[in-house]
Order: structure tokens, then C-alpha cells, then sequence
């Protein structure tokens, strides 16, 4: 008889060996992918199931580095190959990568096979991945053991152009959609933001996350609408896995909380943009991976006062 | 014997003829210029004293529009000539304009003469202009009749490239500096919008404001810093003049209270927001012209709605 891992929160993503070049500097073959960064991130809040494939080159140093987290790795595959590898630059104010170089290698073959305890976690969260997959993850889907089931799911610029229908179905069966201004404009067909939000909030979630990198991000939800900026930063070294550290420390937060009010999501979305702003402030994943629960609640505490408005 | 004009709020800047063409339309010789957006966005609030000079040219109906709302015209120079021209285009979101034409004219010549009530105004702005016109102003100013002075200056990336060390020297006779994310960085010479925020509040004003248009703007002052998003507009019809009704809005509001602690410029940054969000609705000054002063206060119970974090 064998005890069930079990786990509050499940992601299915890439898991990713990156080249890197930003003004701060250059990394090679370091550790990178939304499954990772989102990982690292959310299990500074509870733990986290973890479903992607690597291949046969990938480092032990770097199955070691998530094994010592809070992260279950038993729907982590390694499969005949090599790793997805992507390579890309940030330039100037760092606001967008450019894409040098994308190897799918082991992902061009990947379908998820969810076990029964990724099935039943009551969080989970569809990275950016084709839709066709993150249709098959949802197909996967068994109800959690207790609770309510909350499903968010990202996406990126390339199946917004190649898989448009897919990918809109999939926003009618999640519950929550975070995407950057990029892609909400795109996926909207709205060039105004607040109008792209309100489109998306319109097109399936119950709410809709925008991330605006450097600039904060905007709830919608269907009671409100919110607005937080970012948290403050002197010196940003490589945005690479800034949107997925944020979905990290946003669904680790709610995980560990259970629930998902729009007063929830406004709480989470602090611990987000804390997480993802430890992520921007070092190459890979150094920076996250050293951060404590108390560094989190200090900048949590500092960014609450950056944007209060009221005297004091 | 007559009686001096007064008014809490002086402001010299530029009065124009725009031709402006937006996404969504287009408006020809429209009512424009700095000092204008600044007077009739400051007059939602107190009395303001415009600064400036037009041509022979300047449209009655303008003049009419100015002098019926609560601004001072008497700094108003009509010179031979015909009035500064401006003619500019907005693309895609609207982020940024593209110049097209430039005519000075008048402005060619302009040396700013105040009469004693400007130069004894509490509070004054220095809209964009010149800085060695900025300078100039300085040195005709006179105690006011009671209380602290307050002087905020505004700029642009023409003085940053061509007359770098005059615009330094007048940061070190202001007490604020308001400017754009661009202007921010082009003048601290620093790429990351937090350091250039830092490093300007370092070249001598006691606080620095940087707008940072759709996405809202940036306090830096001694003793902490504070970020503000923009008022939620689904529809941005001609983003002209957003700057200086931001610049009115604050002032006008800070004018009325007559303090400028923190705590009084984070409150007047929520009326510059949402007296900038009104700007931004039609073209030219139409729909800044038809608002009222309870217009401007449900807007800003709107707007700090929108970014207040706390649960309810």
C-alpha cells in the first residue's frame, strides 16, 4: 500500500533550458520555462504538483535544485532527447524579449498524463502550452477530494495567431485567464486595455488577469475591476519568467488560502508581483530560489504601502 | 485705483493651434497648448493666471472659452504674428505622438512679463517651455502675499537634448519636477524608471512626479515613493494636453488646499488623474470644458476605488 502524494495546487508547463542576454549580463544553458519558474514561485506558498518533461540532458544539478523545494516531481517526465531550449534578449528598458532561438525538442512529442493526484488538485494551472494540451489536461480533470476546483490558465502570442478557436474554448472551460497587455490586446482584438479586459472577462472566466510587466496588473472580475502597480525596482536583471513567478505566487497564495473572492485574488495578486519581482532581480532562478516566506511578507507589507493612497 | 487681480495659481507655458489626428478621428485648429490644458484642467479647482502669448490670428471663440471659465487672461499677449502651431498624429494605443509640424510663431520671440499678481501667485507652473524662459520667470518672482511658495516645472526632450544644463539649473529652483517616463529617463540618464525617479529627486526639487500615461504615474518624494494608475477608460479618443490636464488637475487641487505635504500631492495626483482622464475622452479641450466639479469627484471616488487592495 502505497500513500498518495497529494498537493493543493498542480501546474502543467514547460520545463526549459534557456540562453539569456539582457543589459545586466548573459546566462547559458540555465535553468528556465513557465512550469519552473511558476514551481519555484508557488511553492513559497504551499506545495506544488509539478507536470512537464525534460530530456535526457537536463541537469541533475536542476532536478536537485526543485526536488529541495516544496515541488512534487512525480509528473515530472524525462523522455528520450533533449530539453526544450530557448534562447532570447532583452534590450533597453527590458520590457520584451526577443526571441533568438526555440527548440521544442522532447515538448514536440509531450502529452501529459495526469496522475490521480495532479487530477484531483483543487488549484490548477494550464502554463503557457498549445490549448490542444491544455484541452487534454482539462479532459483529465476529477473533481478535488473537498472544495471547490479553481482553473487558471495562460497563454502566449503564438496560439492566439495559430490556434485562435482552441485556445478560445479553452477560456469557456477555466476559470480564470492571465495573459500580458501583449496578448490581451491581441486575444481581444482591442487595442485599449480596459476594453481588451473587459472583452476577455466577457469571452468565458469569471476574471481576468493583465500583466503589464514593469507597469503592475489589472484585475477584472465580474464585481470590480483593480489596478496594482509593480514593486518598485532599482535594478531588473532578466524579466525572463516574470509572468509565470507571478502566476506562482498568485496561486500559491490562494492555494494556501482555498479560496478565490475578488478580495482574495486582489491579495494574491500582491504576493504575485512580490514573487515575480524577486524573480526579475537575478539571472534564472537564483534569485527566487533564496528567497524566504519573511522576504515575501516584508516587500508584501512594502508594496501595500506604495500604493496606499491615504495619508500616514 | 484699481484692484489687483489675484489668484492662487499662475501658470506660463505655450497656448496653440493643434492639428490632431487619432485612431479615432481627427480635429484641425483646435484650442491647445500647454498653459492652456494646465488653465482650464486648474480652473475645476481655483483661479489660475495664464501666462502666454498668441497671434493676431488667436479665434475669438477661444479667447471666449478661456475667459468664461475661472482664468485669469490678463498675462494673455497678443503679438504680431500668427499663434504657435502644432500638428501631430497618434498611433495604436496612443502611447506616443509623432510630431508632424511645428511652427513657433509667436513663440519665437516670447519673453514672459509679469505683472506684480503673477508674480506673487502662491503657486506657480512652469509649463513647457524653454529653459531659459523658465529662468526667467524665476527671477521675476516676488514673495506671496502669505504662506510658502510652491514652483513645479515641466520640460520636454527638445530642452533635455539642447539645453541640458540650463534645465538642470532650474531643478535646483523648484520645488517639484513633473515629467514624463520618457523625459525621466532621457534626463537621468538612467533606463530603469525607478532610478531615474531616485536620481532626478537627487538633482534638487523635494519631489518628482513622472507620468507614465495609460499606465498611471510615479511620487517620489524624501520620505517615500507612491505609484498611482491612470482612471479606467475604455475609450481614448485624442491624448494631447493629458500631461499638462494632470499637471492642472494637481495643482489646481494643491492651490485650493494650500499645502503640498506628501499626503496633500498623493491626493492631488488622484485629480490630475482624473482630470487628465476627462482630457483624453475628445478632442481638443471639448470635453475638459463640459466637466463639472462633481464630475471630477465621482471619478476620483472611482479611481481610488480601483486601487485600493483593501477587502469590501
Amino acid at each position: 500500500m502505497t500513500t498518495m502524494a497529494t498537493f493543493p495546487l498542480a501546474v502543467v508547463g514547460t520545463v526549459a533550458l534557456d540562453d539569456v542576454a539582457t543589459p545586466a549580463g548573459e546566462a547559458r544553458a540555465v535553468l528556465g520555462g513557465s512550469a519552473t519558474y511558476f514551481s519555484v514561485a508557488a511553492s513559497l506558498f504551499t506545495r506544488v504538483g509539478l507536470v512537464g518533461v525534460v530530456g535526457e540532458d537536463f541537469p541533475v544539478k536542476f532536478r536537485e535544485l526543485l526536488a529541495g523545494r516544496d515541488i512534487d516531481l512525480s509528473g515530472l517526465e524525462t523522455a528520450k532527447g533533449r530539453t526544450f531550449h530557448w534562447a532570447g534578449r532583452y534590450d533597453g528598458a527590458m520590457n520584451a524579449a526577443t526571441t533568438l532561438q526555440t527548440d521544442l525538442n522532447v515538448l514536440e512529442t509531450f502529452t501529459p498524463r495526469l496522475s490521480e493526484a495532479h487530477r484531483r488538485a483543487p488549484v490548477v494551472f494550464l502554463a503557457n502550452i498549445a490549448p490542444s494540451i491544455q484541452h487534454s489536461v482539462l479532459d483529465q480533470l476529477l473533481p478535488p477530494a473537498s472544495g471547490a476546483r479553481l482553473v487558471v490558465a495562460d497563454t502566449m502570442n503564438l496560439w492566439i495567431d495559430v490556434q485562435r478557436e482552441p485556445l478560445l474554448a479553452v477560456l469557456r472551460r477555466v476559470d480564470g485567464l492571465l495573459v500580458n497587455d501583449q496578448e490581451a490586446r491581441s486575444l481581444s482584438g482591442e487595442k485599449n486595455l480596459i476594453a481588451a479586459g473587459r472583452r476577455l472577462l466577457g469571452a468565458g472566466p469569471r476574471f481576468v488577469i493583465v500583466k503589464k510587466g514593469e507597469h503592475g496588473a489589472f484585475l477584472f472580475a465580474k464585481d470590480r475591476a483593480f489596478a496594482l502597480p509593480s514593486y518598485p525596482l532599482e535594478d531588473v536583471r532578466d524579466p525572463t519568467g516574470a509572468g509565470d513567478s507571478f502566476a506562482g505566487g498568485l496561486l500559491g497564495a490562494l492555494a494556501a488560502g482555498r479560496h478565490a473572492t475578488t478580495a482574495d485574488l486582489i491579495d494574491a495578486m500582491i504576493y504575485g508581483t512580490v514573487t515575480a519581482s524577486f524573480a526579475v532581480s537575478t539571472f534564472s532562478l537564483d534569485g527566487l530560489a533564496r528567497v524566504s516566506p519573511a522576504d515575501v511578507q516584508q516587500r508584501a507589507a512594502e508594496l501595500r504601502r506604495f500604493v496606499d493612497p491615504r495619508p500616514g
